[in-house]
């Protein structure tokens, strides 16, 4: 059983990042591991945006994550890039806020021109942070998740099973990594 | 003669890459060109937060954009990437603010072992806004650059020099670029 | 009129990078531009992969790059980046071999998924030997590229467009590059 | 105790990155792993050159990676990324040729300035090829490695400390990887 900080980086309140992220959050929980969700939009802007590190939203966001075993983290991708709130947060950690860490990049957009931000934006963000394993990600297609009427999430069935397929290896990872090495990876 | 954005995508008070910036552009204004400053700090944190396009402060950072004929961008790099803050105010930028335009990216940081994201991190994303001509950017040392009693910048000899050359050749790729080319650049 | 070097960087014989860069050659001839045409498959394979900097393929080739205005680059996208043949030649070439020069980077590939290699793969390799204007390249899907009976090229109308416009934009972007310039870029 | 394919991309003869390599691999035998050494330049340059899956050196050297459960893969960095002979051999390889295997990546260059190379270059080509766990890497200053008269080679201090540490950091990861992740990662 392990903890898991679960981070959505979309700046926009009915985000499909942030819908997948708590759906996928369900999986992990029916596999036994405690889930912490982390909007990062939930965050005070002046927070995020002040380089303010000793701001007590920030200090407690630091907090979740040197507690969690593994995060996943999540982000729409704009430009070619990761989301500029999510990449806000992670200024504001320390340095080495991943080590010893698993980790899950996912990421959602409108076109699969866009596939490649994950490994090309986002992981050298995280491994610059000390993970320890950042496991494959999945770049889910927008028009693959559907919003139903009682709020709940339709997911297409092909990326249905490769989420789970994502979701499953990253808490395989999770339960492989001990805790010695997570405390002397540099 | 041309219009400059001279954008810092620093999120602190006591930026060097904001002082650089600003030191920067004196040589542009030297030059006959007219130069915007503009600090995305200065930009409230709730409207660079809250993907709100509609919000005025980002109108008028887009308007801003639209007029220039050149954008310097100016970002901290902070773990292996530019800032986040700089990210999300280009992300409530229309997707193509920079077709036809001229720019130069500038990074600054505490060591070389950060230069590479210039062109593997903020170049890119300039690119997928459709920017005309990114000219070679320019790393330069936190320890570089040295903050006098009066608050003028003092910067090391060599590093002024690169500097000034780099931006001589923005401005020399600013005067070369057409109106034509600029209004069917894709 | 400038001097155009033509280079694709397939190591297929039936590649449709080769097949399309030779079909685009044509649109610049006919500008009044002068094209030459460089297979990297046709360097001897020793030359390429020795490190022999002395080989008088390699020489040659490398007299052509300084010889050259404009510089089109394309490869096929193997595993989410450039080919290793076309590497293999610019690693042979001198660590400044694009000063000054104009350069319009293209990639073939099965799958948009693989469109963001030419911006986070190709162009940082281009820039880092100091290209002057590295303007918007294209990638193009394998499945809009056909080779009728008689050998010749049939492209998408939507593709033929696109990379007609990025040829022209390129051609546009040579016409205005100064020779003083070029002379003196770092 | 696992087998380890440790990959040597560098062309040249007299390589700091080969023969670093064939250092660190001392230290995974020591620790009762099998090693495997591969310097790409000893594969048939028309191999590696030709596109040809079918040469008999490719179909050797696919099967090595096929046996191996981890893979140490070292590049000299020129131009800003990984050398394009290594590119070559990982280019005749399967698209999933990394799929459930462990995997170092190593870097060599003659100035700190190189270091994202590795995380921005050469990690996203391993990720594509399907890599379960690409564990942290290193970049190793030239000067830091020098050739004893008697051919041994001799590593800074504080390198050969770091260096130590992420061969055994990858070696504990290795005995982490249960056989049934590595049979079913997608």
């Amino acid at each position: 059983m392990a903890t898991v900080l679960s981070v959505s980086g979309s700046p926009s309140a009915s985000s499909r990042t942030g819908l997948l992220l708590r759906h996928l959050d369900q999986r992990l929980i029916a596999q036994g591991h405690e889930v912490i969700p982390l909007d990062v939009r939930a965050i005070p802007a002046e927070a995020l945006l002040g380089a303010d590190f000793g701001h007590p939203a920030i200090v407690e966001a630091a907090g979740l994550f040197a507690r969690a075993d593994g995060v996943v983290v999540g982000t729409p991708v704009y430009k070619a890039s990761f989301s500029g709130v999510l990449k806000a947060l992670l200024d504001l950690l320390p340095q080495y806020a991943l080590t010893g860490k698993t980790v899950l990049p996912l990421a959602t957009g409108g076109s699969t021109a866009h596939v490649l931000a994950i490994d090309y934006a986002l992981r050298p963000v995280l491994n610059s942070m000390g993970a320890a394993h950042i496991v494959q990600g999945w770049f889910t297609l927008d028009k693959d998740i559907t919003v139903r009427e009682d709020g709940s999430l339709a997911v297409a069935p092909a990326t249905a099973e490769a989420l789970g397929h994502v979701v499953d290896q990253f808490a395989a990872a999770l339960d492989r990594t001990p805790v010695l090495v997570a405390a002397t990876a540099s």
